[in-house]
């Protein structure tokens, strides 16, 4: 049986965090020359661990078995970060997957592969590398992307050497995909359990909206007369909780969390109230219907309030069910490792797996987030949660390699 | 009887118009170079019309009787504009007073003096000249003030040889103030009717609060995790609309006009949402009322959602009650010269006549604004209309002077 080396494993982790660290966080936005220096860092253990480094176009980078084409279980998560990172988001996926394949090597067990996807934080499209890997997006599509500042994704990667000439890799060298990551909610830390075996990721759905009433003096202006746009957001904000009230389950969830309200001073009655709507769920049909409902709130509450109403397209990413078999692999490794500190879960947060999973079986474990804390630089986990979360990885792929 | 000139007073408003013309509105801000051309325009028409052109040290300009010392009826306004100012705001109560002046002195009445007061839209403090004039606020403060790019009152008025030199105007040099003001609300204009006499002017409150929650993942957070800040404004709305029914008048208004959320991410669920809530009414315990009722609220909105709750001091400026016999000399001039097509309103904006109103008799006339629209370009009034207005200013100052 394959042994994880937690020492080495917790050293490599920690070694990760110091490229591109910020405080407690990092900051290793995607083919910034943190990001690189933190792959060309990987690309070495990968090589010192007697794995073959692979770079796609992009900077996504495999670790492949020095000989052989596979097929092989491809393992691991993403090491770029958000511009306030926290230093496990991803980087424990990684790591994770590098330490199960030296582990497994050392077994004599079937190689595993390793892997770090690109720009999974969106500086340019988020899942970016999962989607080029799987040929959603073409390496044309991905190089005309700019991010926030103008800045061309294909100028950027044509300033290393190593992206310069890689060629795509075809996802039909690998088997499935594992993937660890740390929760982001507080499911597992409010319960005090160590691993989750994931074996949905919720889909989302958000539109651009906003109400246009009458900007007015807010002393001349008497209440009976006013169309005030921020009034729309208001009202709106009730009808959806009633509408929504018997749809949701207990991982739905849905967020106004952006808004403009213009001119936006105390003595004008609003003129207009910009607003974003999120949801998320597994179910695609709850998507739907909440979108249904959405969509005739707004319009019911501009009829009702004598305003105007604008909505967007709906921006749109599915639910995704992750492979039966695979979720198994996790949830004995889980039950092996943790027994009775470990649930089944479904991530409300999206992650590569479901990217992969429309190619090749996928699933995924989660570590404890201490405090539901991500996407910021007090992000952490207890060590000995990091480790059993390792050990459930190599465990639940050497069930896999001994099943396929 | 005096008798305006319909024409000459139109022709004088329409020149005023042209000094600072953006599209078909103005921009003269306080101390601006179009500011100052517009008042040194004022200082010949008074000396045309046989008044002593008197600055005060802020710009304030006086036109006196070239003899005597008073006391006289002050009848003016002010010609300084907000960014984007109409045409009529202020330079019509103004140009009423030049007009009511001329007309007076060619019947051989007691003088008038005219009035065009500095800063009223507050570039660096609403109707600063009024509370410099009735020594609510030092010279000495008023030098001190700031506009929101840093320039410093003293040194704007320094660069005017008109101010450097000049002095403060007693108020003890008149018995009374007088002002036409365009409406900026809808009552005449929706009604059809000419002119107005004010009576009273409502007092303001506002403060600033903030709901502070958690900010989080709006994937991976429950919704009966959440501590989002932004409902619990949505909360407050809803609460208010439902405290202060009881207590609102017809012209009782409340407006929460400024709103910031953060981080204002569509992934993110609002950590804090900032406002401002401003309320207006004529009589000083509806205004108490309403914000003991507001500090309620925000307490039992932040308390049931498990938020807190940040608020500031109240800004306050006292409802005012006009001078009943003044106001009687307005209505009495309105039935003369519209009969059947006048009312008595309550002023909802704020007025330079509510600062006079403190050390001597005051009212208004309002003329209509179409639509109901002000500080904007589209600003307007019949002409003749206006010509009404001045007209009822002349008579009402005819009645008053006959009386004194």
């Amino acid at each position: 049986m394959a042994q994880i080396n937690a020492e080495r494993f917790l050293a490599d982790l920690d070694a990760l965090r110091e490229i591109g660290r910020v405080s407690t966080g990092v900051r290793r936005r995607a083919l910034s020359e943190e990001d690189m220096a933190a792959r060309r860092w990987l690309a070495g253990r990968f090589e010192a661990a007697g794995l073959r480094p692979v770079w796609d176009p992009i900077g996504t980078l495999f670790g492949l078995a020095a000989e052989g084409d596979g097929p092989w279980l491809l393992v691991g998560s993403h090491s770029d970060t958000q511009l306030e990172g926290g230093w496990l988001d991803g980087a424990l996926g990684v790591v994770c997957g590098l330490e199960a394949a030296r582990a497994h090597a050392e077994a004599g067990l079937p190689p595993l592969a390793v892997v770090s996807f690109q720009d999974e934080e969106s500086r340019f499209s988020g899942l970016l590398g999962s989607h080029v890997f799987v040929g959603a997006t073409s390496l044309a599509e991905a190089e005309a992307l700019t991010d926030l500042d103008g800045v061309r994704l294909g100028d950027l990667r044509a300033r290393y050497p190593e992206l310069a000439a890689a060629e795509l890799v075809s996802p039909g060298r690998f088997n499935g995909f594992l993937e660890a990551h740390i929760e982001q909610g507080l499911e597992l830390d409010a319960r005090g359990e160590t691993v989750a075996a994931v074996d949905r990721i919720v889909g989302y759905r958000q539109l651009h909206a906003a109400f246009i009433g009458e900007q007015n003096h807010a002393g001349t202006t008497r209440m009976a007369r006013r169309r005030d746009a921020f009034r729309g957001l208001v009202e709106l904000y009730g009808a959806l909780d009633r509408a929504f009230a018997p749809l949701l389950e207990e991982a739905t969830v849905w967020t106004i969390g952006r808004v403009e309200v213009a001119p936006n001073a105390p003595s004008i009655v609003p003129g207009a109230a910009r607003f974003m709507v999120q949801w998320r769920d597994a179910e695609a049909p709850r998507l739907e219907a909440m979108e249904s409902l959405l969509r005739r709130e707004i319009a019911a509450v501009a009829d009702r309030l004598g305003l105007s109403a604008e909505i967007s397209e709906t921006e749109a990413l599915p639910p995704c069910a992750l492979d039966p078999a695979l979720v198994d692999c996790v949830r004995a490794a889980a039950e092996a490792i943790a027994p009775g500190r470990w649930r089944t879960l479904t991530s409300g947060a999206i992650h590569d797996a479901q990217v992969l999973a429309r190619v090749m079986p996928a699933a995924m474990a989660f570590a404890p987030s201490i405090g539901g804390k991500s996407h910021c630089f007090e992000e952490d986990t207890k060590r000995e949660d990091l480790v059993a979360t390792a050990r459930v990885i190599s465990d639940a792929a050497a069930r896999w390699t001994a099943g396929t």
